[in-house]
């Protein structure tokens, strides 16, 4: 599969790395094409990975990860284009932190609406899928690292897409039985909204190599 | 122990009948004395069962419950009065959730704040710790209810007052290290802000008696 993954930061090397080692063709998108990051990574990752632009990303994907930092999401899906989006999957994994004020991130847009909305509003021509935002990176693509079932969220409008994000998680090693529908977009809510919770989990455990596991009555 | 339990709900009424059940004398308290809810409860739960005015109620306790709806907590505490409080702990159990635009509910505190601190900063003489508020009334004195290993959260400034609300937990039956200490009572941002998945996963599960696990790596 062809695969655009917006963000050359860790979650989105974390990602591009493991679709290119399931043997995926990989483009990791900047703001411009040569971003030193995304050539070291495309250099260091062999024949199936290449760098470009948001724009050249996203056209080259049949699907893409948006992978950028929250707050800049927007801004970087514009650049992208929604012409280049239109139609596709869209991964949003992103947190929509603001780590501006000096304590406790906060969240730029949360309680009556979302990051994962937002994007879904802005292009409606995409199909947003909101998932792996409730974990760190290295658990994103190796669940194993963390012991013990555990549960991973996917929500979103259209359920082709949801289908289409549980393969690709199931290829992470997500076992079917431990991805969590959670339903339509505006459930992104209450999974970007978990990561006031998930941070002080970091806290007081010591290591963000966490999850949770959801456990419900027989 | 003398405890107090303000708030005439479905969670007052369980936590009352929880620690009566326990050996505790329990006083329920409503905004007036007589409150017919309070009034049922008390004469059926026997002689270590009684009822008040929320300042009767704070006023009996050594230690409270608060069970009030968040988004009266404030109004209710004020009407239990700062004195009657004052050296004690409060345990707050309460979610300020707002359900009046009749879509899904939303919080009236949230971000860069919480009810929990609102109500520390409100009333600083009060030992707060924020508790138990992210499962269900049932889960909260029954936490067997829901297989396997689970987590309560727990947080506040005092550490003695969180010892205390420890000792109550483990005696609802929270196993010790199940109880997890999220450290000030600024993590009730990240404890309250949860309600937002706990409900989407409530619908995605269909049953309210759930709770999660907090895995981390060894």
């Amino acid at each position: 599969m062809h695969i655009g993954v917006l963000g050359t930061g860790t979650v989105g090397r974390t990602l591009a790395q493991a679709l290119v080692d399931r043997g995926h063709e990989v483009r990791m998108g900047a703001r411009a094409a040569g971003n030193a990051k995304a050539v070291a990574w495309s250099d260091a990752a062999g024949p199936l990975a290449s760098e470009g632009s948001f724009e050249d990303a996203a056209a080259f994907g049949e699907l893409a990860f948006n992978a950028t930092a929250g707050a800049a999401s927007l801004e970087a899906l514009e650049m992208a284009g929604a012409e280049q989006l239109a139609g596709k999957v869209l991964i949003d994994v992103a947190n929509p932190l603001d780590s501006s004020e000096g304590t406790a991130p906060t969240l730029t847009v949360c309680n009556d609406d979302s990051l994962g909305e937002t994007i879904q509003r802005a292009f409606p021509e995409v199909r947003v899928v909101k998932a792996l935002n409730t974990v760190t990176a290295a658990v994103m693509v190796a669940p194993e690292l963390v012991p013990g079932d555990h549960t991973i969220f996917v929500c979103g409008n259209d359920e082709g897409a949801k289908t289409q994000a549980r393969g690709l998680l199931e290829g992470f090693g997500w076992p079917p039985d431990s991805i969590l529908d959670l339903g339509d977009i505006t459930a992104a809510r209450g999974m970007e909204m978990y990561l006031a919770l998930w941070l002080r989990l970091w806290g007081a455990t010591g290591t963000a190599v966490l999850n949770v596991a959801v456990r419900t009555a027989p």
